[in-house]
């Protein structure tokens, strides 16, 4: 399969990459990094680089930022980023990225454990996460041409854990080589509309 | 209790007002009808309403818009009503409304059941109602003074399938008086960070 992995240098992404890039052609997409840069954030930039990549056979995103600050401290444009880059940066990548899709290609996205595991700080990243497990939920019940979409929603890595730890103190972390496994039964699989939960 | 009820005429906000006027003190808010008028998805609007009614003991939200359209005619813009209007017109509410909510106030919110059983047309729905839900649970641990955060998360309701039937094939319909009653356990219980399902 030709996969296009969107972070694919970041904590997550190259978990992913490991896990896929024994079997598949993994093109390493980041906003700085990588064989193509994108800004999911940004419609226009992802149609670009669509128009680099062509076509392929799975779309995985292991990318997406949300501001993290006490509620008290928040208000309505402290939730803009990650409406407009976590999750509608992830939900563009499904609405542009369908037109270049293969037959039966798959979306895999990224949410995360603080939908329903919240900690300090975490109110738009809970929002954030909710809103795309619903999201692939529903979209993948109208994708014609057999193409899938689901969601990871991991707990805190191993990996990460040098700069998360104080933030998710009694999270038992997972390691990474078990988040990439998810990513795979969804690329590789054939469910959709799921959420698998690693941790 | 003084009860600032935000679509109080509307189908789900009527169910409401039944149940709770017996006992309490109901401030009737809509956008074009009520005691007092309020544009959700206007930040200055919220804060002009609270200025008119003072602080109170709970708000309810029964309103709150999205578009419905087949996946295939979605945009990124098709999901600009639902981000701007019943997902953050709601967690706008909690952001201004705290400063105005009495020590034990109670903000509850409406979500609904295409977050996990999802209908045709129904991808921006699904994507606000889940993040609603998992918002709720993120707020609730951080909100200082007593304060609660809930949502209620209805199937559709009867006194609503007169309109809503043909989009509703399948889905057994349930009572608005039923809907009410999980808006009292929200408004007169003590659970915080909870979404009540009902149907
Ligand atoms: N780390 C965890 O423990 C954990 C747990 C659960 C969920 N998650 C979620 O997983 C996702 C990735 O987290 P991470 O810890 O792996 O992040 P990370 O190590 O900081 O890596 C982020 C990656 O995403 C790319 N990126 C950042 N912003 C982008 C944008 N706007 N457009 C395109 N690419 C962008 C970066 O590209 P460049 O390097 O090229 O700049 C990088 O490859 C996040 O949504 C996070 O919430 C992480
Ligand atoms: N009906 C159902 O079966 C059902 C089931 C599950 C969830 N829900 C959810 O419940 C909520 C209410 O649905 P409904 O069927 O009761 O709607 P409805 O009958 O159309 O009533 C809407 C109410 O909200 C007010 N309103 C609309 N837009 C507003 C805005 N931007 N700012 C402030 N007030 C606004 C209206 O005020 P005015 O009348 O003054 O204009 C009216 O009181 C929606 O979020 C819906 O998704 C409904």
């Amino acid at each position: 399969m030709k996969i296009l992995l969107i972070g694919a240098s970041g904590t997550v992404g190259s978990a992913v990459d490991k896990e896929l890039s024994a079997r598949h052609e993994i093109i390493r997409i980041g906003r700085t990094r990588g064989d193509f840069q994108v800004d999911i954030s940004d419609s226009a930039s992802i149609r670009a680089l669509f128009g680099k990549t062509g076509k392929f056979d799975a779309l995985v995103c292991a990318a997406g930022n949300v501001t993290f600050a006490p509620l008290a401290e928040m208000d309505a444009q402290s939730f803009a980023l990650g409406l407009q880059d976590k999750l509608m940066g992830q939900v563009n990548l499904l609405l542009i990225g369908r037109e270049f899709a293969n037959d039966g290609a798959s979306f895999t996205f990224t949410s995360g454990v603080l939908s329903h595991d919240p900690i300090r700080s975490g109110a738009s990243a809970a929002l954030v996460n909710g809103a795309l497990d619903s999201f692939v939920r529903a979209a993948a019940i109208e994708l014609p041409r057999g193409m899938r979409v689901n969601s990871v929603s991991p707990t805190v890595l191993v990996e990460a854990m040098g700069s998360y730890a104080p933030y998710f103190r009694g999270y038992k972390p997972v390691a990474g080589a078990d988040v990439g496994l998810a990513y795979a039964k969804s690329v590789e699989g054939l469910q959709t509309g799921q959420t698998f939960h690693v941790g």
